[in-house]
């Protein structure tokens, strides 16, 4: 068991400071359509960036096991949250993986790496709705 | 709908940054004990400070809804992660929360307020496992 410990002080107004032992402290604020400050992190953008960074991370211990190299790795995502009678609700998050592998590599089996890190990637598993990935991969 | 923009870009090793328009870098790293950085937030979190920085939004919200006034908000959070036979899987995240409301302030009404949060929270919606709050309050 892992256990990932963060602590909150609210500063008034939307904003407050996420803190965790070690690491710089990051403001945050609501989002900008809700009251908030365009030049904070949101809590909305906090969840997709999990995602994204999650992403990554089980991408490179895939590609790590599998002995294909990455020569470059980048993505751009998007969380789409709607208004429901049940509240705000994220409706999906999509990832779009931009790959670069090794001449003599083989693209499908790049592109497969980042589809098999979306089954393992603990913080993707750990969200409700649909995270879908799209991969681009281009030979160095 | 609304929509929650990222990129992402590998540094090379476990690192890599997170972006987003108009807000600082937000470097990261896989946690030390994947090989990571300590120094450097991780996504697992990330996912926690997500989870419980919309907690704090929310409960604002909800305490202006009602006409409740904080007088401060912290809180402190964990992420439990195990590996389980399909992979690392969050099992919960536990949300403590501290609030100080005004003198004459139901203390039972103001518990609620951050309860009710967490039934409308988008992000703590959002996850799969178990989100869990706990609430002491202290009248000015």
């Amino acid at each position: 068991m892992w256990m990932y410990e963060t602590a909150l002080k609210w500063n008034g107004d939307a904003t407050g400071v996420e803190q965790t032992a070690g690491r710089a402290d990051l403001p945050f604020s609501s989002p900008p359509e809700f009251h908030g400050r365009a030049d904070l992190w949101n809590p909305e953008l906090l969840l997709v960036a999990a995602v994204e960074a999650c992403m990554l991370l089980t991408a490179l211990s895939v590609a790590q096991r599998q002995k294909i190299e990455f020569k470059s790795y980048s993505s751009k995502s998007v969380g789409r949250m709607a208004k429901t009678p049940e509240g705000l609700r994220f409706q999906e998050i999509a990832v779009a993986v931009t790959l670069t592998v090794a001449a003599g590599t083989d693209a499908a089996k790049a592109e497969q790496v980042v589809h098999t890190a979306e089954k393992y990637c603990p913080v993707s598993n750990a969200v409700k709705c649909p995270v879908t990935v799209s991969v681009t991969v281009h030979i160095a």
